[in-house]
């Protein structure tokens, strides 16, 4: 069983549509990065357990994501933010090269702040 | 028994989660505005039982936005397009009146045209 990264996002994303038990599995494994060893002895269940536990929780988020595909609607919006946030760096750039503007250059703040604020959100 | 818009919008989100039949009785409900006694009709079903249904669809898609937040995020997200918008319109007007620059009304247009894009994803 490799780690997925993709799990990994899925699980910020959807994590909180999983149990409490399959939540703290997903955590161990992807997050503490445990073995499934470990993870067995700490919960005080077999290995084989944990190991199906964590599958049925990676089937859960990939099918939530499957169906709803989300977490792929929120990563283009980001990448979106990142060419926005360029595109404004270079009109600052551009503006002090050829007769500063104020106004222009306030707006491009805004544009820079506003991508900012919704990168993290 | 109000219709909810909220409910169509977290339908629009997570309709994808319900069963088929859930997502059908919402449909009509609230998409193609029929009435319940209307819905009950059609479907063969009693008026108590079209309610009960959307009743237990509606809770799920509200439940679903509890825990996930996300039709919050996007919203959110939609909105800072728009005041990016503003801005780099704002940009372009600037730019015409004080001295044009090729470079910057050319990054404006390319901001409008990401934001544009990204409130269609």
């Amino acid at each position: 069983m490799a780690k997925n990264m993709e799990i990994s996002l899925l699980f910020d994303f959807y994590g909180d549509m999983l149990t409490e038990k399959q939540r703290n599995m997903i955590d161990y494994y992807y997050n503490d990065d445990l073995s499934l060893a470990e993870i067995a002895e700490n919960e005080g269940i077999t290995r084989q357990g944990v190991r199906d536990s964590i599958k049925r929780a990676e089937s859960q988020l990939l099918e939530m994501e499957e169906r709803l595909g989300l977490a792929r609607r929120f990563y283009e919006m980001k990448n979106g933010f990142e060419s926005i946030r360029v595109a404004a760096r270079d009109i600052q750039e551009y503006n002090k090269r050829s007769g500063f503007s104020h106004d222009i250059d306030e707006r491009a703040s805004r544009i820079l702040e506003v991508s900012r604020r919704l990168c993290e959100i």
